[in-house]
């Protein structure tokens, strides 16, 4: 049996069974093409296909290198890129269904030129992003239809509500984005209104898939914010030095977690049990509140899991402290 | 003639005669071994072997992978893991000098079961990581020499100074630090005493090879803190979409350089001639001065070079809009 002790550190660890009671739980909630993952929160095949076999078969992605790794792995019945992108080249090529986000006569002419035939109007219904203005949507439209593109419906994220922490603020915001987006998805037309993210799919009625990706392994800004998902990311970390107290200064301890192994944009990583003081590139300065040893094991808890998955060549499945599996973090780069 | 418009975007690119400049002022200032590389600041044997050509052969890692592959593109003459480890046995096998730092008995014992010949005692000067008490410095020597080590000498690094804006204060402590690193000096021996960085290299006088690396490409927080070497290092992008100005809402742009592309631990990058909103996974939501159109590169530069180079593959140094190369980004991960 192969144990979290046998592993180079820092590794990446998944707790398997809250990563599927998290997918069981959402797929109760938005069953089979009610959501469509996105997979940029963890750039895996591996797990992606277990989304897939829970019954969701179409997928979001953030570039164009995720289209490419979806399709390479069989997992390509109907890829959303829900991003804008000059050079749609690489797409036009797959072996896959690729719906493409538009939001200008620029990236309409993109899709075209690169051989892609379905799109999406990529609406801007708040955050200050991408998203060409609601009353310009069907215009839009009718462009790329005449330009021979199937026009699949709309999309619109309302990404700056995701960590509102008043749910009531939240939902009733997410309900004044999602009525701009229904206002353009009447001039566009088409099946689909996507949009929604982990921290609204239980608020967001409006679309007719939600866009969530976080939801799978969690991390500490989203339970900060009150969603009921399950931590199951951490990255696994070994002691390398302890400092006892010495007088008035308390004693400290370092794993190698350092922020090279940590995305932190949403700021340091939890340590169970310990106060965090600061990350360096290799390095984690923590004051725990037990003492612990050299060459003890650590699990953080990154406070961004998305940015967390791309600094990582694999991610190990766990179940306590046995390795199941290894899996490729085969979608980074672009 | 390749150009930065054949590029995929996000691409990292390197100003190669800002390069060379900031090697050649620092090869002035510290010729040879008064400099020891730091390779953690661009994790790219190809930038290690232009150090190397101007005449610094020992080189600094924070990693095992880093020292492997320093050894196997044929720079291993003198390579530093100035950072302790608990499983060295991937050290002991390379055909390369390999000294290791210690600061503690298992990580003592660690160098001998890895079959590592040489070491460095890791001594703390003052900065809440790793490294052993200035007084007990000589009795791991010590019990260093009696397992059949040599010791080569002392490390110890001033990190909390590099930043501190007050260049007088920067000294000061930087002189207490030391003191404390010569005092371990005094009872180890040994012919090293490693230490300093980008922060401290024209401060620090007292060690006998300073470890700085991020002065090869810098970056907005080290050129903040008035560090005299030239920015080197951004990230390439394409505007995606732009929002004109509306009513009393301003105009915004948004590059396809997000979070996923920046080390953001120091916080937003810059971008020359506009003002940065907020980066998303895959985005950077910016305000330019001057009306910029979709399809327009730009060049926006990381807060922190290290993490930054860490998420990327590769690096094309350019001169203008030329490409003149692409360099593997070959030591990340662990």
């Amino acid at each position: 049996m192969t144990t979290v002790h046998d592993l180079t550190t820092p590794a990446l660890l998944v707790d398997v069974d809250a990563l599927d009671a998290n997918l069981a739980d959402m797929a109760a909630a938005l069953p089979g093409p009610r959501l469509r993952p996105h997979v940029k929160a963890h750039k895996t095949t591996a797990l992606a296909a277990r989304q897939a076999a829970i019954g969701h078969a179409g997928f979001t992605c953030a570039t164009v290198r995720e289209v490419e790794g979806m399709a390479a792995a069989g997992l390509g019945e109907d890829l959303l890129l829900a991003n804008e992108v000059l050079d749609a080249r690489r797409l036009g090529v797959l072996d896959a269904r690729v719906t493409l986000a538009i939001d200008s006569e620029e990236t309409l002419r993109a899709a075209v030129d690169g051989g892609v035939r379905e799109v999406l109007v990529d609406v801007n219904v708040g955050l200050p992003r991408c998203g060409i203005a609601p009353s310009r949507a069907g215009w839009l439209a009718d462009r790329a239809r005449a330009a021979g593109l199937t026009v699949r419906g709309v999309m619109g994220y309302e990404g700056h509500l995701m960590m509102l922490d008043d749910v009531a603020e939240r939902g009733r915001l997410t309900q004044e984005c999602m009525e701009r987006l229904l206002a353009a998805h009447a001039d566009v037309g088409g099946e689909i209104v996507s949009g929604g993210g982990t921290g609204t799919y239980a608020l967001n009625t409006w679309v007719t898939e939600v866009q969530a990706g976080s939801y799978a392994l969690m991390d500490t800004a989203y339970t900060a914010a009150g969603i009921p998902f399950r931590q199951a990311l951490t990255v696994l970390g070994t002691v390398i030095s302890v400092t006892a107290p010495a007088g008035e200064t308390p004693g400290w301890a370092v794993a190698d977690v350092g922020l090279k192994a940590l995305g932190m944009d949403h700021g340091n990583p939890a340590v169970p049990g310990a106060q965090v003081w600061f990350c360096s590139d290799e390095h984690l300065t923590f004051a725990p509140d037990a003492p612990v040893a050299v060459g003890d094991r650590v699990r953080v808890v990154p406070a961004h899991v998305d940015p967390t998955m791309a600094l990582h060549e694999r991610v190990h499945p766990v179940r306590g402290d046995e390795v199941l599996d290894t899996w490729a973090v085969d979608l980074r780069g672009w």
